[in-house]
């Protein structure tokens, strides 16, 4: 079945969720938001491109910073409201400059950071 | 610092996505939603419990059908507006007796099926 951008199942405000992973360890990276036309340039363009809610504007992940994610492959949920990414994940996710943006564990009832910024000084 | 579940942020509706990803094989099973007292209740009980949506209940994974969710460690994004729970789950995680959610791949423009139902007759 052709896969048509339309047919997902967005929230109130045109959004769906949508995981990245890196398709070579499976460690999760991330989770944005992705509006039809930002699924649609993501599948052209093999770059991913999620939508700001905080700018209300596409983002072009790594076009500002350089830590692109090329996709490798999209998967969607049995509700079609969730995306699956499987990426190849140049540099550091998070705007943090740490791999995943979930760094933080929670350890004996205590919030542990588990991994640090890498450098990224060019 | 010790974790308190209202420091999270949650969505108009009072919910954060939560990913469940088998903590063994870093395979992304499934997304589903929390309120502040599933967090809490998740943290307590070591079993994943989410909000439903559909049913405006409390909704703890496997009460009905034995696919249980344990969680072996909740994870906090940087914005704070997502988890990640690395879990040990128990039979299927999908309600389609499927392995994960995310079984539809996006191929060459075409929806394909990539994982198959389990046989999870008693």
């Amino acid at each position: 079945m052709e896969f048509d951008p339309a047919t997902l199942r967005y929230d109130a405000g045109g959004l769906i969720p949508a995981i990245a992973q890196e398709h070579a360890t499976g460690e999760v990276l991330m989770m944005a938001w992705m509006n039809a036309e930002a699924v649609a340039r993501t599948l052209e363009t093999g770059r991913v491109t999620y939508w700001s809610r905080s700018r209300q504007a596409f983002w072009v992940k790594g076009e500002t910073s350089g830590h692109t994610q090329d996709l490798v492959e999209m998967r969607v949920d049995c509700d079609r409201d969730c995306l699956l990414l499987l990426i190849r994940q140049t540099g550091p996710a998070c705007h943090t400059n740490r791999r995943s943006c979930f760094y933080t564990a929670l350890r004996g009832g205590e919030e542990t950071e588990i991994m640090a910024p890498e450098d990224v000084t060019d």
